[in-house]
């Protein structure tokens, strides 16, 4: 019997980065590891000390480094297998977090005359200053009717390519003007292994425009500022790389920092969402993935291109080859439940939660579950971080209906669960609508953890919704991806049907709870619209009102 | 010298009563003691274990008795007087707080066959389970264009006598026909004091809908139901009595329990807010006074009729003798409060309060009070008890809107507090649109207390927030009365200008904050009137779902 061969998924979140050792055959996971970045998130300060404005949030390139130096060799050696076995590595990263460097790819931030400037560091994805960028690029591109706007819903994000590129132009064009290729961190740690800068097709198309074969236009760059017109031909500039295809071969230096064999296959880069989407085998038309965290992100494939109001994006191969890839996200789903259970619920929860040897969250949701649908008699919309499908609008906020005082804490926390699944049902039927139906709604994420929140999604899409059965689906994603690109596999679907796997689990909407969550929709639907849609201004009014306050 | 004559003042309240022992000639409080009701209020079981459904509170009348031999003593006790120098005692109560009753007086769940049986209980003031019958009363009176319909503002409420009794009529019939009497307990409790039932002709107006001279017509009540008919004539009659009138003298009986002479006056029985007027020297047309506690109630004199949207009620005689008395409310005020202070605060505030000697509501109000109006971005409404004024609708419910993960616990409360003040403000503006202006606002109750919530409703109202001296200004309006019945003095306004007092502290409008108020106020009223105004139906439906669910 022959040995059996292997490959690496490493997954770059937020704040650490997870190595994980997978067999090819089957999608075992024989070990990982995680190596959290040293600075984490610079969002008050740069590391030797300079103060960085509101809604800044830089990180350092070295960290991720640390992780293939770290997370890598631990998994190996928790695997307890011989790196000889590995044939192939693959990553995948948050995004858009990106990075101006040299040609070589060196980030300017190492340069010793530029560690002082906030615009040399990577700007990760919920750096959300270029907010005045983004409108000023929507607007534009509305008057222009450029090609590209509908296939963002109707509105890019500040969180992208171009409105992070504006502001660093605008606000340091000596960096701008150094800087030769503003790269996605997910193709720059593909460009430390393999020594090749490729442009993932997923980031290039949901995070920088690219579509048809295009970049934005110069003229429309022009217009938003005449020193921004070569934005795309001079720093975006590169081969566009196919996901599931090879960027390279693992450098010697590489496998110095991993402990691989060089000349392993380096895949092309990926994004976190959508990597995992073979990981869960929803990768066929109609398989709605949702990643579920601290926010959530909904990737589906479509044989059509079609225009669906207020989703991220879509791309053309953007998550698998020779699919339409959809994007779309609720901007707040776990960290709503977190902010309340951390900021709204009395000691006395605290102590019989420990009492009884569950998390605080975990008590919550045993109070919850019991009581049953519209027992509450609350609604809430679940826009505490605004709203990013299908309204797509940051100056949304919360709401709260229906409080007596006879209203207890498990009461509102469960309204919250059943408001980001109301959001979750309210981006489904916005593709069903669009002539993209959703046909499977499958989920992975921290929050499968929670089998009630899992059945009340069930319930409210009143679909059944079947579960990711790996703990680390990311990175069992890049994994997978690995493993095409390594040539053990002719596509990433066949990958996906090896080594991928659903969980034993899938949640079957109980018709009784199904037909109250359908009347407790109706009412979220109408004060969705009411005050999203322009029935009321008040949030908008609201947030103007607290900024000049607050001035 | 002659020597100092006395009387007592007892204010029943919603969870305890509090008696207080009160010189005639000038007011002084010599003594004052609170007893609280055994049972408080029965919202989820009878004393037996019998469960009861959302929405009901009921009470047990032998704790009103408690308070009459346990806080009269007490509070003599404290005043170390003579109680043969006291001359008179008076009583106000909640209302409409109200229960069944046989001809003598005894409260039928004091039947042990009845003590099982919700409805033989006292449904205490807000009892909120009578809503459909009130609808239905309403409507009718309506289509019939009852006479007194509009002098309770176009609707009555699901808290008074006719409500509640056609609940009881048609929930447990047995109950309605074995009661001899429906019978406030500001009345039935003065019948315990001098063995006379008189109905007083405050709560007779306010509550009972008895207006020039007549209760609402027979013909009118068989339209509810035909068993409804002979309600009033049969279990309301009784002599009217007017307010600082003598009902009786004291009982053998009852002087036993309180430890007073036999044969002292007793007062005609009263409300808690409206015998305030005088204590608060507020009895002068245009003069509103705010009882804020638990909820508001607020009281006005006029010389004119007039029908104010949404009040209460007006009542020839129903504050002093000889104006017209308007009435409206806040159903929830410092209830809300406590209701978020106590169930949605974390355990860290609840520490910090404690290191810096504060109860929680004060450590809350110290950090409400630092940020600027608006700066939180939350605007809320008040109806977590529902609404009493000027929409007069129980099956609105709360509302939090504008919340961020930045949201914090002391930002919510703040915008409750506001909330109430918008409350407020609504009512004011009502009644000068009526042709009823408010030229002053006087604020009694134990929410005096919070220096913070007085300066918000003088930056919301926009005006003058004067104060009323005494920190028991029930109890002391009660005593007031006392000394009228007993003839020391010859009316309530003079006894007022004697015996009650303003405070030094009146609150002025800050400019800037007004302003800034005037804009949250804005959104206020718009959500009012959307929520409140048939714009949306969805508290009534989520009311409904719930009533269903709980089944």
């Amino acid at each position: 019997m022959s040995r059996d061969r292997y490959v690496i998924g490493v997954d770059f979140g937020t704040l650490s980065g997870r190595a994980l050792v997978v067999r090819v055959s089957d999608g075992a996971e024989a070990g990982s590891a995680t190596w959290e970045y040293p600075h984490a998130v610079l969002d008050r300060a740069l590391p030797g000390g300079g103060g960085l404005p509101p809604d800044w949030a830089l990180q350092v390139p070295a960290d991720y480094v640390a992780v293939l130096r770290n997370a890598v060799p631990a998994a190996l050696r928790e695997a307890g297998i011989d790196p000889a076995d590995v044939i192939g590595i693959a990553t995948d990263f948050t995004a858009c977090t990106v990075l101006p460097v040299l040609a070589d790819g060196t980030p300017l931030c190492e340069l010793p005359s530029y560690e002082n400037r906030p615009h040399a560091y990577v700007k990760l994805w919920r750096h959300h200053a270029a907010q005045p960028h983004a409108d000023r690029i929507n607007a534009l591109a509305r008057e222009r009717k450029e090609p590209w706007l509908p296939r963002y819903g109707g509105a890019i994000s500040a969180e992208w390519e171009f409105a992070k590129a504006l502001q660093l132009l605008e606000d340091d064009p000596e960096i701008y003007r150094r800087m030769d290729r503003w790269v996605e961190a997910a193709d720059w740690i593909v460009w430390r292994l393999c020594g090749r800068y490729v442009r993932n097709a997923c980031t290039a198309g949901y995070k920088g425009m690219y579509q048809d074969g295009s970049d934005p236009d110069p003229g429309f760059l022009a217009a938003l500022n005449p020193a921004f017109a070569g934005f795309a031909a001079d720093k975006l500039a590169a081969p566009i790389g196919q996901l599931g295809d090879a960027a390279g071969t693992l450098t010697a230096e590489a496998a110095g920092w991993t402990g691989l064999r060089p000349g392993i296959a380096v895949a092309v880069g990926n994004v976190d969402a959508h990597v995992t989407a073979p990981a869960a085998q929803a990768v066929s038309p109609g398989q709605m993935l949702a990643i579920m965290g601290t926010s959530a992100c909904h990737v589906m494939n479509a044989e059509v291109l079609a225009e669906v109001p207020g989703m991220c994006g879509v791309v053309d191969g953007g998550i698998v080859r020779g699919l339409f890839g959809y994007e779309a996200g609720q901007s707040g789903v776990g960290d709503i439940f977190a902010w309340f259970a951390n900021g709204f619920v009395p000691a006395a929860y605290q102590e019989d939660a420990e009492r009884v040897g569950l998390t605080l969250q975990e008590h919550l949701t045993s109070l919850a579950r019991v009581q049953p649908p519209g027992g509450h008699g609350l609604v809430a919309l679940d826009w505490e971080s605004g709203n990013r499908s299908v309204l797509v609008d940051h100056e949304l906020s919360g709401l709260l209906l229906g409080l007596t005082l006879a209203t207890r804490p498990e009461e509102v926390y469960r309204a919250l669960i059943e408001a980001t699944a109301f959001g979750a049902r309210t981006i489904v039927e916005a593709f069903t609508a669009a002539g993209v139906p959703v046909t499977e709604f499958v989920a992975a994420g921290g929050l499968l953890r929670n089998e009630f929140l899992m059945q009340v999604y069930a319930d409210v899409l009143g679909m059944p919704v079947a579960t990711c059965a790996s703990a680390q689906a990311p990175a069992l994603g890049s994994a997978i991806h690995a493993a095409v690109a390594a040539g053990a596999y002719p596509d990433v679907r066949t990958a996906g049907a090896a080594m991928g796997g659903r969980g034993a689990r899938t949640y079957r909407p109980d018709p009784a709870a199904s037909a109250a969550y359908d009347r407790l929709y109706a009412e979220y639907a109408q004060l969705h619209d009411y005050f999203g849609r322009g029935g009321s201004e008040v949030m908008r009014r609201l947030r103007t009102l607290r900024k000049e306050a607050l001035q």
